[in-house]
C-alpha cells in the first residue's frame, strides 16, 4: 500500500513511519487508532488519485485538518490511510468586490479572518479553536462559535465547494455567489459531514463587512433563574446581540478559586453581551442594555468598548475554561443544546445530576441559541467504577437533553464521542436518511468508516 | 385512480372536476399540464398515504403551494396526481422564548410574518410575493428577497422539518434548536429541492427578535457605474443594509412614462438602502449613509424614517414593476446573480443584448447579493420568430451569467423555465450528484416529474 501510495504523490507525501502514524492517530478527545499510512496530498487531482487507489483496494480513508476536533471524529479506527489536509493550506484568493474568499482545506481558521481583516472584512465563524483548527475541520463540523448567534454557523459561509468523492470523482458544487438556486443544495450536502460523504478540496466562503467597533457587558447575578431571565429579556427587546454568553455557579467559583475573587465577577451566574456595528449605534446600544441588563437584577455590572476592552473580557471568559482545568479533574465537555426557553431547567438539571452522582457539573456557552457546554468534572476515566459512573451520568444528560427537544451536539459533531445516542436522538426517518445518503454517495464505505452510523 | 384517492382521503379531499384540475395545472409561468386528479391532504398521514398509494402504482404526484412560481415548478408535467398543501395551513406554535414558530406548509408567508410581528419577533424571508406564497413554496424553492443580504434567505431560517419521502415515509429532521450538528444536514436535502425528493408536512422556524426601526435612503444617480460604485462604498465602510436594490435606466425610464417625472428619482441609476435597528443607530447610521451616498456623486438624495416612509419607498420600488407591465410588453424576469463585482459587466451586457435583438432589458433587483432581476421585454410570445429571437437573447444571457461565475437563478429555481441552462450551469460531478440524490430518495421518478433533471 505504501509503494502504491508513494508512486501516485511521491515519497514526501506518504509516510508509514511509527512517529506519523501516531501523529495522526486522534484528536483532542480520548480515543486513538493507529493508520497504516499517512498521506499528504497537495491537490485536488492527488486527492482524487488516493480516492481511486483507495476505493478499488477498499481501504479505509479519513480525511483530518488540524486534529483539534473534541469528538474522535478523525480517528482513523479501521486504519487504513489517515489522509492530512494539512499541505492544501493556500488562500487563494481574497476578493472584497464579489464578497468571498477562496480557500484550500489547510488554511487555520484565525489566519484566515486576519487576512480578511486587514481588508477591512470579516469571516464571522468563530469556533473557540480558531488559532489552530482548518476551515476543512470547521466545514467537516460546520464549526460554531459564539459569534452565530448574530452570524449563523459555517454553513452560512460556505458558498462553494470543490469535493472529491468516495471514488475519486472531482465534483464542483454552489459558486461563489451570494445567491444561488440551481438545483438540490449540494453544498449542504458536505458541510457537517464530518468525512463520511466526500473530501473537501476547496471552499469559497461569504465575507461581509467588517463591524467598525464592538463592546460588551459582563454582568454577574444573584442566580442562573435571574441571567437566564436577562437572557430573554435582551432578545424581547430587539437586540440580536452578536454574543450572549453565560456561565454557571459552579464554572463561577472555579474561577474564584483560580483567578482570584477580585477578577471573578461577582454573584451565582454570569453573562457577556458583546454588540458590534457603528460606532455611535454600538454607544447607544450599550447604554440601552446596561439600563436593561441592571434592570433584570445585575448584581454588578462592567462595560468595555472598543477591541482591547473586548478581548480582555473574552480573556475572562476563556480564564473559566481553564480554571475548571485547574480544579484537578476531567473536564467531559459535552456541548448540548436545548431550546431556549429551558436554559434554567438545563441547570436545574444539572444540579440533580451532581446530587446524584457526586461529580460536579459546570455549566457556560453560548446562551443565545441555547448551546450551552456542560461539564462533567470526573477525577479520572481509567478506574473502571468512576468511569461507569460517569458514562451513566452522561447517559442521563442525553436523555434529558432529548427529552426537551434539544441537540446532542451544537458544535462538535457527533463522532466517536456522540454515538451512543445518536439513534435516540434521531427520528427512525432522519435515521434512514443517513444510510440512504452514506449508501448513495460511498457504498464500499471507505470514507471515515466506524463513525456516526 | 380518483376512487381509490377518495377512499384513502375521503371524497371531499380528491377532485377530478375540470375546473378543479386546471385551477391546479400551473403557477405564474407560461407552461401548463392537467392533472388527473388533485388532492388536499389535511395531515402528514394523508399525504403519506396518498405516496405510499402512487409509489405502488407508478403514479405521478406534483406538489405544490399556492402556486405563485415564475418557473412552472408545480406543473403537473407527467399528470397524475397534484397535491395541494393549502389545506395544511396551520401556524402550530410561536415561541419566542425558544425563537421558534411551527407551521404547516399551507400557511401564507406574510400571514406567519404577521402573527410572528404582533408578538415583538420577526421571520426575515421577504421574497416579493409574501402576500400569496406559501411557506412549503418558499422552503421547495429556497426563497430569498431585498433583506436576504443582511438576513440570509429561506434555508437560514429552517431548523426542522418533517418530511415525507416518495415511499410514504415519514422523516422528521433536524429540530427546534437554533444549532444543531446531529450528523447530516438533512433539512437542506429537502430545503431548495423543488418538490423533487420529498414532500414538506411541517416545518419549524427560526424567528429573531424584530428590529424596533428602519429607515431608507432613495438616491438617484447619473449611470449605472456610479450605483455600482456606491454600492461597494457602502459595504466597504462597514455597513450590511437590510437592503441594498438597485435599479437602470431602462426601469426608471419606464417609470417616469407611468408614474411621472416628478415622483420617478432622478437620474439613469437608482439606489434603494434598507437599514434596521435600534431608533439612536438608525438615525445616527442614516447620517453617515447620507454622506457616503452623497459622496458616492448621487444628484438626488432622499430618506425616510419609520415603518410608514420605508413602505413609501417601498411602494415606489414595486411601482417599477408595474411601470414595465405598462409598457404593453412581456416581461421575461429572469433571476439571475452575478459575482457582486460584476454588476457594471451585466448592465453592460444587458445593453448589448438590447441592441443587438432589438428587445429592451430592464435591469433591477436586490444589488447587495447580485441577484438582478434582468427583464427582456419582448412584445409577445406568441408569434414564433419573435419567440425564437427573444429565446435565442435569453441562451446569450445565460452564456453571460454562467461565464461571469454567476448563477442562473437566485431565487425562482429551474422548475421547466430555466432546465435548458441547466445542465450548463452546473459541473459534470454536480449534475452526477443530482441524480445520485435523485435515484437515492426517488428511484421510481415519481416526485415532480420532469423537472430540473
Amino acid at each position: 500500500m505504501i509503494q502504491a501510495l508513494q508512486t501516485l504523490l511521491g515519497p514526501d507525501a506518504v509516510s508509514a513511519r511509527n512517529e506519523d502514524l501516531t501523529a495522526h492517530s486522534g484528536d483532542k478527545w480520548f480515543a486513538s487508532a493507529m493508520p497504516q499510512a499517512v498521506v499528504f496530498p497537495r491537490s485536488s487531482q492527488e486527492v482524487s488519485s488516493v480516492l481511486k487507489y483507495a476505493h478499488a483496494e477498499k481501504i479505509p480513508v479519513t480525511t483530518r485538518g488540524a486534529g483539534v476536533g473534541y469528538v474522535g471524529g478523525c480517528v482513523p479506527l479501521h486504519g487504513g490511510i489517515a489522509m492530512s489536509m494539512m499541505r492544501m493550506n493556500r488562500i487563494k484568493e481574497i476578493n472584497p468586490a464579489d464578497g468571498v474568499a477562496v480557500v484550500e482545506p489547510g488554511v487555520i481558521t484565525g489566519e484566515l479572518q486576519e487576512a480578511v481583516r486587514k481588508l477591512g472584512w470579516f469571516y464571522p465563524p468563530d469556533p473557540a479553536s480558531l488559532k489552530e483548527c482548518s476551515l476543512g475541520g470547521n466545514i467537516a463540523s460546520n464549526a460554531g462559535g459564539p459569534r452565530c448567534l448574530k452570524y449563523g454557523v459555517t454553513r452560512h459561509y460556505v458558498l462553494g465547494l470543490e469535493a472529491v468523492l468516495a471514488d475519486g470523482t472531482i465534483a464542483r458544487v454552489g459558486g461563489r455567489c451570494h445567491k444561488n438556486k440551481t438545483g438540490f443544495d449540494l453544498v449542504g450536502l458536505f458541510v457537517g459531514s464530518e468525512g463520511l460523504l466526500g473530501v473537501v478540496t476547496e471552499a469559497t466562503l461569504r465575507i461581509l463587512p467588517h463591524p467598525p467597533t464592538r463592546s460588551m457587558i459582563s454582568a454577574g447575578f444573584a442566580n442562573f433563574g435571574a441571567v437566564a431571565a436577562a437572557v430573554q429579556r435582551i432578545l424581547g427587546s430587539g437586540f440580536l446581540p452578536s454574543a450572549l454568553e453565560i456561565a454557571d455557579k459552579f464554572t463561577l467559583r472555579a474561577a474564584r478559586e483560580y483567578l482570584g475573587e477580585s477578577v471573578t465577577p461577582k454573584g451565582d451566574a454570569h453573562l457577556l453581551v458583546e454588540i458590534d456595528g457603528h460606532e455611535e449605534s454600538v454607544r447607544s446600544e450599550l447604554k440601552l442594555l446596561t439600563k436593561l441588563v441592571e434592570e433584570a437584577g445585575a448584581v454588578q455590572i462592567e462595560a468595555a468598548e472598543g477591541e482591547a476592552g473586548c478581548e480582555r473580557f473574552w480573556k475572562l471568559r476563556r480564564e473559566f475554561s481553564y480554571s475548571l482545568r485547574n480544579t484537578g479533574l476531567i473536564k467531559l465537555n459535552e456541548d448540548i443544546v436545548v431550546p431556549r426557553g429551558q436554559l434554567v431547567q438545563l441547570v436545574e438539571f444539572a444540579e440533580q445530576l451532581q446530587a446524584k452522582h457526586g461529580f460536579p457539573v459546570a455549566c457556560f456557552g453560548h446562551a443565545g441559541d441555547g448551546n450551552i457546554h456542560v461539564n462533567v468534572m470526573v477525577p479520572n476515566m481509567d478506574e473502571q467504577p468512576i468511569k461507569e459512573r460517569a458514562e451513566a451520568a452522561l447517559d442521563e444528560l442525553f436523555k434529558f437533553v432529548i427529552a426537551t427537544g434539544g441537540a446532542i451536539t451544537g458544535e462538535h459533531g457527533i463522532g466517536i464521542a456522540k454515538q451512543r445516542w445518536f439513534a435516540d436522538a434521531l427520528h427512525p426517518g432522519a435515521m434512514h436518511l443517513h444510510h440512504v445518503l452514506k449508501d448513495a454517495l460511498d457504498a464500499e464505505g471507505i470514507l471515515n468508516p466506524g463513525k456516526i452510523l
